[in-house]
């Protein structure tokens, strides 16, 4: 029995000590910030410059807040709605250290992968590479239960409405970004070992204004 | 020589009288107001209840803007990004009193039919016939050159572009809403004279809140 407790409490630090390495809880994402809806719509528009500057922890949570934040706990609803509130959108954060998942229930970053892997977003236009900040969006097609043309423009669809909440955040918060398709999929799919029905759909490269 | 400029002056004001009785310029759009964007993202949720009261043109004139609104005149650019700025998004207004195209490049109401078909958009659901104004998303497929899977999540990726621009608007400005895929399809398509290459994807109802 005392061998037992001492198993299990070894595990139990063992478990929380890979934990604490490969998820990072965020700052709670901002209640109130950046310019008015008109003033942020007058200001959408699409960037291919960015300084180096990195974002910061809040910065990122507010940023992957307007993604696909939960926005009423009690409901666990999102800022982002999706078709018959399916939730089927992940989206990864691509940075010079690695690869994160956003964990939108726990606002946490989940480690997918080590090192700089924006080229696999950037594929063949070199300017998204210098973006501090990728957001992937992938969308989950076994949601659906199908994989017809009604399915594919649904997708479509609810990864648009992320990638439309990101454009928009930058745009009210200081931040400037280009909604893209262009990106090396396969590569990507093998990283961060995606199923055959988790569809890589749009990217977002972010940061600063040059 | 003087029956042909009578002429001319009679065709002037009859083409002029036309187009005053089909094409409503609309008021422009504000520059600033609302929420600021986090506080839009917060408030972010659907909604199925809507007050009777009309939209007024300023409304109808911010709403159209944010949608698909022209927010860089010398550029000819929009609020909405598009696939290789494709700009294969018409968005229609659905009221009481009829149904219009909204023009961006003008900032004005086109007439496309008279009378309340605001039921062509519920469908079987008698909710969404109680906003006062529902907006129509349809996307141009022939502007892709193509058919295939690729194009049809494209066009999705645009039209939920255009409706998340609705939803936030409609979360910073006071308005409830909802994105919907539901309608009735072929009935809006024979009445607003489409092709078959034009898909209506979505619709948001919209109003103030009940």
């Amino acid at each position: 029995m005392k061998q037992h407790i001492v198993s299990m409490v070894l595990a139990t630090i063992l478990c929380s000590t890979l934990s604490m390495a490969q998820v990072q809880k965020l700052p709670a994402p901002s209640k109130s910030l950046g310019k008015n809806v008109m003033e942020a719509l007058w200001n959408r528009s699409s960037s291919t410059e960015f300084s180096d500057k990195m974002l910061s922890d809040q910065d990122l949570s507010n940023l992957l807040f307007a993604a696909i934040g939960v926005n009423r706990p009690s409901e666990g609803k999102l800022t982002s709605p999706t078709a018959r509130n399916f939730q089927e959108i992940r989206v990864f954060v691509f940075t010079a250290k690695g690869v994160s998942e956003y964990l939108n229930k726990e606002n946490a970053l989940k480690q997918m992968a080590k090192g700089d892997h924006r080229g696999l977003i950037a594929d063949r236009q070199d300017w998204a590479k210098t973006a501090p900040v990728s957001l992937l969006i992938v969308a989950d097609e076994k949601k659906f239960g199908s994989s017809d043309s009604k399915a594919k423009v649904t997708m479509g669809i609810d990864a648009g409405i992320v990638s439309e909440n990101i454009n928009i955040f930058c745009a009210g918060a200081g931040f400037v970004t280009r909604p893209r398709m262009t990106m090396d999929t396969p590569a990507i799919k093998k990283l961060l070992k995606l199923s055959d029905a988790e569809t890589p759909l749009l990217n977002n490269p972010v940061g600063f204004a040059k």
